[in-house]
């Protein structure tokens, strides 16, 4: 029996997200989002912007990141719990939501687990096209977990990488990297460790992630010009690069305030200076500034990344038919009249036929005849 | 095409929760509601707390309210938009979200519009029985609309009621209060205005929605003994009332930290003595403490009773055999590898057959062959 209405909240699962790649192709989906990411980064101080509000547990920890600007507020939903895979759960799981800021209707519900994967790699690739040398065709790939594909589609697509250098302490992770990369024309070589696999490259990007201090990276594995795009330092107590690396290089960041405490930075004193990506996005910051330079994207992630990929994947599923409505929020026949939903659904006249219900806790009876719980004490009774 | 398979999120729609109150009834529910808000707040200490993260815009605001235990983490989000009813649209539209904090998998997505209306009334009836007189059976309501007739039915079911008096700017209001209350045992006397609707209540409820620092209450209308519900004020540069009400009483809150911005006490000075109601719930605290005594509950909302509501909801609605499965997160055939799933999606021996593609925003090439936006200014070229 269905008697509510609803308001029209669409809906996109993650099967709908892997339709919208089937029809337009994993390069017009990286582009499409590439192009999204970077115009909002562009037009940065329209938004308004906090950094996102974690809840850690001994296991994990879950966040909401929220973003608004004058005509849409977004967030998402985002876990982190480096032992889930032991239990067949992903890492990473995530949903996200648009919304009207005028009316505060919910637009958009749409899985991010997937998508968050590709717009991390699709920020990573933006901000090295800034930042890494002109012609870098080899990138040493650090970590080869869930994240990794996605960074080498992207930096092949939108960068133009053709070589990748793989390590990760789990031989088999990388041999899934490899059967996954397989026919894409990407050649992928092994490497006994991390100091094997960053010799030669042009970029190295580390997407490792244990929630520890570690210093996967440390300076003197470095060799002038090289850019490091860091992605799997993300939260307080998990970094990835030695101090000595961000030190000796110019560092960049998605939004300072988050990445002080989240990011490889937070090692570092609270003056040690950083540039905002969009500023070099927008033109108002240089990004690279000599072939010698050694730079770092000291990359957490940024709620306007999310903005951005919900936006283009509203676009592309309205233009392919894709959005589905979901049942979220209650069309009422007098808006002001919430209660007109309940009574059909109620026998008011049964309402209350016998006394009224007493406390749930144990209760006794105070001095001037109040319920008084049973465990009270310090007061006068 | 369904070929992504998902983890088991629940999801209960605006209609199942109708469903959950047309097979338990009415009193059920708001018994069920007000065992489970109270054994919440006689765990307080349990719980990791924060005042709800909003974002203001002219017309309204959104916000998201986080909770956790050690086994449950929630939130909600809701938004709050005086001007929506004359588009049509709900002042106050709402969701939430309950999630394993082991794992930070989510459960349980349920409709909360029509939810926080009642988890709001019953929450102001488990304070009432704790703050005002025994024997209350008079209410003044003072504010007739979206909430009204919730706190009306909590509290003559709860409480014992029988008895309201009631006052809105708009007659209208009161007008359909008193249609949908009607059969319910409950006696309507419509007042004038403020003065005479408070004039032999017991307790009184104000429940208004405009935003401004308005004062419906002040001093000189209570007399003593009476308990004030102050519901409607509940964001910054929202009030109900007068600053004389609350130096003439004994105030209660929810969480302090929030209810010192959002509350009536947003217009005390800091060190204005409040008492939180969880105190009073679990017996630490005194609630009444004489015949004559004004006690005021100046009710914000709060994370918990969102966290309580959702907690009961699942469970009756698992009881009642109504959860459905949104598909909200992939399940992964490995999960450590998030690609395999968009693999069999995309074509990659295509991946880059071309050159890759350039950037979106017009660029031009820098000193040292890199992209340089062509609004980039004020630097070496």
């Amino acid at each position: 029996m269905q008697t509510a209405n609803y308001l029209p909240t669409a809906f996109l699962s993650t099967e709908d997200v892997l339709e919208i790649v089937r029809r337009m192709g994993l390069p017009a989906v990286l582009q499409g989002l590439a192009d999204t990411i970077e115009a909002d980064f562009r037009r940065w101080p329209e938004f308004a912007k906090s950094p996102r509000l974690a809840s850690h547990s001994p296991l994990g920890v879950v966040e909401l990141m929220p973003i608004s600007d004058a005509s849409r507020y977004a967030f998402k939903y985002v876990n982190g719990h480096p032992g889930n895979t032991a239990l067949g759960l992903p890492t990473v799981m995530a949903f996200g939501l648009l919304a009207d800021v005028s009316t505060g209707m919910p637009e958009l519900l749409c899985e991010l687990t997937l998508t968050t994967a590709l717009r991390t790699a699709v920020t990573s690739a933006l901000a090295a096209r800034m930042l890494a040398r002109p012609g870098a065709r080899r990138m040493a790939l650090i970590g080869n977990g869930a994240q990794s594909e996605f960074q080498a589609l992207a930096f092949a697509h939108l960068l133009g990488v053709r070589e990748l250098r793989l390590f990760d302490t789990d031989p088999a992770a990388s041999a899934k990297l490899q059967r996954n990369l397989a026919g894409s024309g990407l050649r992928t070589v092994l490497c006994e460790n991390t100091r094997a696999a960053v010799a030669g490259a042009d970029i190295i990007t580390t997407v490792t992630a244990d929630k520890s201090r570690a210093q996967i990276l440390t300076a003197d594995m470095l060799r002038p010009g090289v850019h490091v795009n860091a992605v799997g330092g993300d939260c307080p107590g998990k970094t990835e690069l030695a101090p000595d690396v961000l030190r000796g290089s110019s560092v960049f960041v998605e939004y300072e305030p988050q990445t002080r405490v989240e990011g490889a930075l937070q090692q570092m004193p609270a003056d040690f200076a950083v540039t905002e990506i969009w500023q070099v996005l927008s033109g108002r910051m240089p990004g690279r500034t000599s072939t010698e330079q050694i730079t770092v994207f000291d990359s957490v992630g940024f709620a306007l990344e999310d903005y951005a990929a919900l936006r283009f994947m509203q676009d592309a599923a309205r233009r392919l038919g894709l959005l589905q409505l979901l049942p979220l929020i209650p069309a009422l026949a007098d808006p002001k009249d919430l209660f007109g939903l309940l009574r059909p659904a109620c026998a008011l006249q049964q309402a209350f036929a016998g006394p009224p219900h007493p406390p749930a806790a144990a209760m006794r009876t105070g001095p001037w005849g109040q319920p008084v719980p049973e465990s009270a004490a310090g007061f006068a009774t």
